[in-house]
């Protein structure tokens, strides 16, 4: 057997040395993605993909049970439609990136490769749309975007990355505004009780808004560092689209109205936040309702040929429980690494639940179950184990979302004055999210944004209504604002 | 009620008239996809896209339970990386789609959209893979590429389309061979079992091949107008793009060796071979294992209140009871069409099974089935309903595929000479596929390609051994082929 312990480095940098180093080794080491030979654009590997393609299988199906359907558009959109609405391209042109050339010749109009698809799929809508009978239209779109980006990180910040953008039209502006905070509601639903992200959910300021939209919601999540992470957002267009690209339905009374439209998102940049909201100095820790792989099975002391068929035996047989109860199991067979080296893995990996069995305990009838989120291992009976198991992966699950959420809590500070705002955010180690009455100064904000790199998260939502003085126009306001630094 | 059956056109131009047209008219009116205002891309609508899910989902299983993992790599991939396969890039260079512009600067190097990833898979590979213990790698992904399309026609040529790409390494030829045969027959199973194509298999001439392989096979179906339409292909690539890629590894004698590869990929194409290969003059049929809906209930005599109130229960009783069974069942329940509407356009749909009710059925224990693969309408016994539509949902199944596989065998010919393979492939109208001996020679199967617009669609698997005299040569071949004119 090889010693490949000593060969491998499999450690991180700790959290509390250098955080994004601590970042980038936990996305390398523990398999994740990397960088690739196109500046910005990054490979997913397959243990991070698997991630991706629970959270797509979650929200797909949160998506079909709320009534959308999936289409698919085109990636190439002609650069005269991103300018059909002034806000839209002035957001999004710095960020382009543009086909000139194809099948062998310059191309009459420049492609745009979609950054986002509000216009090629408004250019279709209107073809579509003619009476209130045809609303709502309910459609979502997995795709690939581009965004050029100036500063990659990965998962964060790439110029190709996956998500959803789901489009919608609706007859009523209270039917828009209803489908904008059910979708937000789903996000919020998916970031608590699968990702275990505990974020606090609310509105976007004027500056943080979508480009094109009246109104942005979005979910956000804390760090491991404090600092505060878009996970998704909802927007409401009012009929702002549907003028620039005349999306017009006779409604009931015969009059031809422009329809009401929203649009929300959620993208790769997720595997960002579930790996910064739970890891720690031994790598990944995942919620199992997202990991790719929920109990890792290492057979132990299978030296000898005799005890090695026991263990195996023992070990594929409680597999196959777990597989009928619907877990996601991985049996860590290797003979070419120790159950040392397979530990340090897993454990780097963040699989929720590492179950071991040797010879000694198949005779006492146990098993040993490491538990990743508060590394403690526990001797269980074999008796029931495959149910116990189960039960333990949602306890493992609230845990998590308990830990994300009291951590949020804890280092959330209210404060009272602009000035107790900027001494908070001063103390570049501590600071965590603020809150305050605000009602609203751009200037104030860009302020704030220029000289502390603190941004507007939100207005939260679900706070008790509460009056108090807003920090920066010193009037009375009924509204409060979560600030952090973000990424 | 309105009277839209008057109104909107719901008929398709006929087989026997025009089939381009009838192709064209069944893709709009079963609302599957249209054209997008960028030439040659397409907008993918809803109920096409349901198609392409399911095809995805029977798939992506079959891969995963073959070992595959997936992952996602760039759509940009430098112009260099492109270059490093002589015939590669020689396949590809007319059709490429070029980003020279980005972020607001020009490119110092053009980046190509992909057109198909090995080149970027590749150089990824070379890095990730040192010693035998790393492979096999066995990695798919999904995704889109673009192919600039000079003569676009819906799924069949599009500019952009989705498909799968699965990309493996091995440490041996047996093993990569072993692969390449293994996936061929994974789209074979699809192509019978799932989308009933009962298509021909086999391996393409040296004038077909894939850019850079070394062999490819492929799954040929027979369309309604006698035409082969290549349906998904796997490629062995020997050590070609480890050599140009410098994909090398450490084996079990401690040498560097460059490893075997394959490649294998399926796209949005077959939903045109699936069009084709089953639709009839009055639309779209679908196989029952990829149709979005495998039943639709059409409530019947709901003008009066109280006859619409018993309806209504009945068929929401029978509906769920096929939702208990894993049926997909869509209940048009809209009340602004008559049922006759609805019985065109879910016709014209291709749903396999239609299930109506009205009140004298409720009355009488009974219901009326009416399949769209043989026009065949029987009142049917309410007792034990849903569990029998579950078997004739298997029946439809097995009989589309035996129509398919009928058509094709009865449209194949066998013939003796070049001479008799141009005189059947000169009656425009009856040819379908010729069967002739065949040890492969370029120029006769130029000059039929040009003469004819016939080629060599494979040499197919499966045939009792016999020898006969090739067409060409004039040699002696055990060597059999199959040419027909193709999509």
């Amino acid at each position: 057997m090889e010693k490949q312990n000593s060969k491998r480095e499999l450690g991180v940098t700790a959290q509390s040395e250098d955080y994004s180093k601590w970042y980038n080794d936990v996305v390398h080491k523990a398999d994740l993605a990397e960088h690739s030979p196109v500046r910005g654009s990054m490979v997913i590997k397959p243990y991070g993909y698997a991630i991706w393609e629970n959270v797509q299988k979650i929200l797909d199906q949160k998506f079909k049970e709320t009534g959308h359907e999936n289409a698919y558009f085109p990636l190439f959109i002609p650069m005269s439609y991103l300018q059909k609405e002034a806000e839209h391209v002035e957001g999004f042109s710095p960020e382009l990136a543009v086909v000139t050339h194809a099948g062998g010749k310059e191309l009459e109009e420049p492609l745009v490769v979609r950054p986002t698809s509000e216009t090629i799929i408004n250019a279709m809508y209107s073809k579509w749309i003619k009476s209130y009978r045809d609303l709502p239209v309910l459609i979502n779109q997995w795709a690939n975007v581009v965004r050029w980006e100036m500063r990659p990180r990965l998962f964060l910040r790439t110029t190709e990355f996956l998500w959803q953008e789901g489009h919608t039209v609706h007859a009523t502006h209270e039917e828009a505004i209803e489908e904008t905070m059910k979708m937000l509601n789903v996000y919020r639903d998916f970031a608590d009780n699968y990702a275990a992200l505990a974020p606090v959910v609310g509105e976007k300021s004027d500056l943080e808004r979508f480009a094109g939209a009246l109104n942005t919601y979005s979910i956000e999540a804390m760090m491991k560092d404090k600092k505060a992470l878009q996970s998704a957002t909802s927007h409401y267009f009012g009929q702002h689209f549907a003028k620039a690209f005349n999306i017009q339905f006779q409604n009931k009374n015969n009059q031809l109205e422009y329809g009401w439209q929203t649009s929300w998102g959620i993208s790769t940049r997720i595997i960002g936040a579930i790996i910064m909201s739970h890891g720690d100095d031994k790598g990944l820790v995942l919620p199992p309702k997202v990991a790719p792989y929920q109990v890792v099975i290492v057979p132990i002391g299978t030296k000898k040929i005799d005890d090695k068929a026991k263990v195996m035996e023992a070990v594929n047989k409680i597999k196959q429980e777990l597989i009928a109860l619907g877990v996601r199991v991985k049996l860590d067979d290797r003979d070419n690494v120790t159950p040392g080296f397979k530990f340090n893995e897993w454990e780097m990996k963040g699989v929720p639940l590492r179950l071991d069995m040797g010879p000694k305990d198949i005779d006492n009838n146990q098993a040993v179950l490491a538990r990743r989120d508060i590394s403690e291992k526990n001797i269980v009976s074999r008796d029931g184990l495959a149910e116990n198991i189960v039960k333990l992966l949602d306890e493992i699950q609230s845990n998590m979302f308990k830990i994300a959420k009291d951590f949020r809590e804890s280092n959330t500070k209210e404060v009272k004055t602009l000035e107790e705002l900027k001494e908070y955010f001063s103390d570049e180690k501590n600071a965590g999210f603020a809150l305050c009455s605000w009602d609203g100064c751009n200037e104030v904000e860009q302020q704030l944004k220029d000289e502390f790199r603190v941004s507007h998260r939100c207005y939260p939502m679900n706070l008790e209504p509460q009056e108090g003085i807003c920090i920066a126009t010193g009037k009375t306001t009924m509204k409060k604002a979560i600030f952090a630094k973000s990424y």
